[in-house]
């Protein structure tokens, strides 16, 4: 099992060095657990799948507290079947395969449990579960349970958007990638974040 | 059928509204093709599925050319299921049913005949061909294109870095996106694009 995300946080600022520098900070508490290389374009962050969206989370929130418009984008994956095994990945709790409806209420449960933040956010993100034939019905189960999570906007084409306080929205993000999809299979997770934007949240 | 993409600028400059807005003048000569629609986390651009990275082109090196560090992010997609057909996304041009290996070549073949834009730029992105039983077929075959592309430079978890002339990157962009995966299958394809940025290019 290989589990982890690309990474890019984008403050929209001259001072981006800066913010970013400060932001990263947030991640050392998560070092023992992960693998982390950067380069140019983005940050690989390799650990266990339950770590993920919290580290994101707190990247991005301590961003985000700069009062500037910043984003945050990511590419997520698990069980990709070309990546090799990493005992740093290992699930740290058992997630057993439970019929979808099943997973939907459990999905909800986890969320009602998150720690809020004190920053709203708004999100948008395509989930993949790869190389299964009915793809469609585990992303309609997705869809079911983002629906009932507190913190759903709208779908959109190709995605769905999210919006709330940080702490539930990360949580609904790190409940559709590790209960959707084959919990040994491939999944990925196409994510944006975004705060303090000057455009009002209407589509035009 | 139906094709677009979800796309986001991300100028680093306090004036990235002023880049922005300066920039999106590149996509006038599409808009005839496309609709478009705006909110405050990503832009929407449904329209033929060989329009869509000539557009992002435009747009990223219209922004790119103001020599602050851009980024670009987005989502795109072909052939999903779960969105309604629409006359605007017709292909352009028959994209026949071959073999893998005649893909590869036909796509080879179509990155040397694209035309310079002059700005260099990095690209990472990772293709998903979704409902098919061998998908990492697809993806292998995709990733010796890429290697035989002349604008590959490593492999990453999880994704393919590009870098190049915006040019060349973007025509293999959209081979990849249209010639791997069924024809008329489900292909998401989750790209980053980055021009200016202060940090090396090298792997840390």
């Amino acid at each position: 099992m290989f589990s982890g995300a690309q990474i890019s946080l984008y403050p929209m600022s001259d001072d981006f060095v800066g913010i970013i520098l400060k932001a990263i900070k947030a991640l050392d508490p998560y070092r023992p657990h992960f693998r982390i290389e950067t380069d140019d374009v983005s940050t690989l962050i390799a650990g266990p799948p339950e770590q993920l969206f919290p580290a994101m989370r707190d990247l991005f929130v301590a961003a985000a507290q700069s009062g500037v418009h910043c984003t945050l984008s990511a590419a997520v994956s698990r069980g990709c079947p070309g990546e090799p095994d990493s005992p740093l990945c290992t699930p740290q709790t058992d997630m057993p395969d439970l019929p979808l409806l099943q997973r939907i209420g459990a999905a909800r449960e986890a969320v009602t449990l998150a720690p809020r933040t004190g920053q709203v956010i708004a999100a948008q993100f395509s989930l993949y579960p790869l190389g299964v034939g009915h793809h469609m019905d585990e992303i309609y189960g997705c869809i079911d349970f983002l629906k009932s999570s507190g913190v759903f906007d709208r779908a959109k084409n190709f995605c769905t958007r999210l919006a709330g306080d940080a702490g539930p929205v990360f949580a609904t993000l790190s409940e559709a990638f590790l209960r959707f999809g084959a919990p040994e299979g491939h999944v990925a997770l196409d994510l944006t974040v975004s705060a303090n934007s000057p455009s009002p949240n209407a589509p035009r």
